[in-house]
């Protein structure tokens, strides 16, 4: 049953986007493209098959690259892409955002791994400390937390370099992005 | 893994429909609008849901046409529909075609049902007398083998009878609709 739960739920994702009405229908399929690539083998799931796969195995920068930019960040960067697409963005912007939402995206899962790291179980609402007990693939545990929240930060400042020719209606962008580092759980 | 394999082909599915070119975009989003209630919780996913929560219970004739025309047929009516649409079809024609995709969807169905109960195992390949072992939900179990068969056959008419506008381009959906009666695998 909750196997078919989750078929039913995927499914319907697709079948509601491809319901939408009111919107440019080639903009619609190019969003719908993007979202199967995102959550799909190249992108969620086989982001989740490779956490599996490499779980106990040594872990360096590129694998956990590799881990978070595909199981987060492709659905972070997808979501982030199509509100650009789908608000007929030209091309142009369409690749800023693009670039942004795959900055952030790789962003919030290093700062989800530092939270479990440094983070107060009482703030996160969750037990902290559980990634390295588990032997999870994390960037501290790859490159060390001091690099990480350099990572972290360098690639809030590119997602925000991206948003330079947007004027202020780009502003809610701009503070997710800064939230994402600052957040406490 | 064998999880994440299904959910990767059945986002697959809808990717590469929303890649499809060289269609018209808004026949093409109502066929994955299509394709999705179809695989869905108000298609197969659906019928497989009520499956599981049937077995072993009485068996009656709205249950087993609820079952059949979820699990199987939904996704047989949905591929046939699709074609009509893709192809232009006018309104009346598509309208035409998937009652014919919904009567040959549930044919289809029960002819599976009585070639459990009647046919060869050598002929088709996988053990018969199955579904009546296992308690399974079937037209033979529901309504007799006899009216089982008389159902089908008169399925096939109204399918057959369905597709009268339409010249000799049609007659493979004819010589289809027969088939799944005379089939004996």
């Amino acid at each position: 049953m909750a196997l078919l739960a989750g078929d039913g739920l995927l499914t319907e994702a697709f079948r509601l986007m491809a319901g939408t009405s009111g919107v440019d229908p080639r903009s619609l399929l190019r969003v719908i493209h993007l979202v199967g690539s995102a959550a799909g083998y190249q992108g969620m799931v086989g982001g989740q098959v490779v956490d599996i796969q490499s779980e106990g195995k040594p872990v360096d920068r590129a694998l956990v690259d590799f881990i978070h930019s595909h199981k987060t960040g492709a659905l972070i960067h997808a979501s982030v892409t199509s509100g650009a697409i789908l608000g007929q963005g030209t091309e142009e912007q369409v690749k800023a955002i693009s670039f942004y939402g795959e900055k952030i995206g790789l962003a919030f899962q290093i700062a989800d791994d530092i939270l479990d790291v440094e983070g107060d179980s009482k703030t996160m609402g969750k037990g902290v400390g559980g990634d390295a007990s588990k032997k999870k693939i994390t960037f501290p545990a790859a490159v060390g937390l001091q690099k990480a929240k350099e990572i972290q930060s360098r690639l809030v400042e590119d997602a925000v370099g991206a948003l330079k020719g947007f004027d202020e209606k780009a502003d809610p962008l701009r503070s997710l992005a800064v939230y994402i580092i600052e957040r406490k759980k």
